[in-house]
């Protein structure tokens, strides 16, 4: 035990702020709460963390609970810990964050803490439980900044994508009007982007080229010491 | 109370990670630890978090006990909760880290959790206790970061201070050697340095020119976009 225990009630748990794209619109998955405190209420999907795991493990588990979704990309946001958050006692949230590609059949919760989980637009975020709005903004704030150093974005798109739609995407996040010709020569001229030789299909508009990110090559250029802000 | 407790023994703690820089050599704070575990080891000043203050009050809190400085500038760094981190229970551990101008009269630890403080270069850190070497890798990693894009070198210089004892600022943290005449002609191509008419006093070769940096305009010039990537 420890020699000097502080002798309030406290714990500690996880938060996941999973971020998706859809539809031209930034989305993050929430849960309607199943437990005390903020029954029924939206929230981040989180949890306490269990004695036999890492912090990073059981961000990947409730990550896989709702989702179904192994070997994402999570990476630790913050830790709250104000000494009000949670009306129950002490309890320090670990916020981590993941960018995935939304699929129609993604949430299927085998979950305790969640009655169901959905996408919610960023733009249209109700008041969430404890802290949790707070903890979106920090998310979107890094987001943000990641954007415009790393390209972050591609993890949010189906692996084959139009000029336009990854513009979308930029535009979406970052919430400004960027100008196409710019956005263009500057993508292409980052040279990690492969042109597929295919164009969309089933579209009502003229049909556009298709490209893949090349993420072994964006590595390499990485290590040859590239800067790719946008 | 919680409605779901974790029912294995757990609590939270603080680390701070405080970065100095001594003739041409940055230093980390460390103590040597005066309770169970690791009493005796060399460690980063850290403690459990108090049931009534805030995690960024707790490391304040820390930084003052140690230092008897007030106001300085700590920012969260990450949180770390592998299983095994602590040998008498599940301490998960919040890391701040912080840069100070080094002061002869800086320490005086009023505190009970060490029996002494020091100043340590980073090029000879011992084995530290629990997982502090770790702990300090990660605040480098974010320091070396945080230097190629932002002037943060600043606040570890006195107020006023030279060309090279900045170009040694950059080379000790960077650990690379850096060309003098780039480096004196981007830095100043900032905008933000402000030559004080001053040169330097009680020197053994000739004297330089002192300069400050000027914060606010600084700030000015980052609100208008401006990228300071050396």
């Amino acid at each position: 035990m420890l020699s000097k225990d502080p002798n309030y009630h406290n714990t500690f748990s996880i938060d996941n702020v999973i971020f998706g794209f859809d539809e031209g619109d930034l989305k993050i998955l929430l849960i309607e709460r199943a437990e005390e405190a903020f029954i029924g209420q939206m929230a981040l999907p989180g949890n306490l963390v269990l004695e036999d795991e890492d912090l990073d493990h059981g961000a990947a588990r409730i990550l896989f609970e709702l989702t179904g979704l192994q070997n994402a990309h999570l990476e630790q946001l913050y830790t709250f810990g104000d000494v009000n958050r949670h009306p129950l006692g002490r309890v320090i949230t670990v916020a981590y964050y993941s960018l995935i590609r939304i699929k129609s059949d993604d949430l299927k919760p085998r979950i305790s803490f969640a009655k169901r989980a959905s996408w919610v637009s960023v733009s249209k975020i109700p008041k969430l439980a404890f802290d949790h709005n707070r903890i979106l903004e920090i998310a979107l704030e890094r987001l943000r900044g990641q954007l415009r150093y790393r390209p972050v974005g591609f993890e949010l798109l189906p692996e084959k994508f139009t000029l336009s739609q990854l513009q979308g995407l930029y535009e979406s996040i970052l919430q400004i009007a960027i100008d196409t010709r710019n956005f263009r020569k500057k993508i292409i001229g980052f040279d990690f982007l492969v042109e597929l030789g295919e164009k969309q299909k089933e579209v009502s508009h003229r049909a556009a080229k298709l490209y893949r990110f090349d993420k072994k090559r964006y590595q390499s250029l990485v290590k040859l010491g590239f800067n790719f802000e946008l």
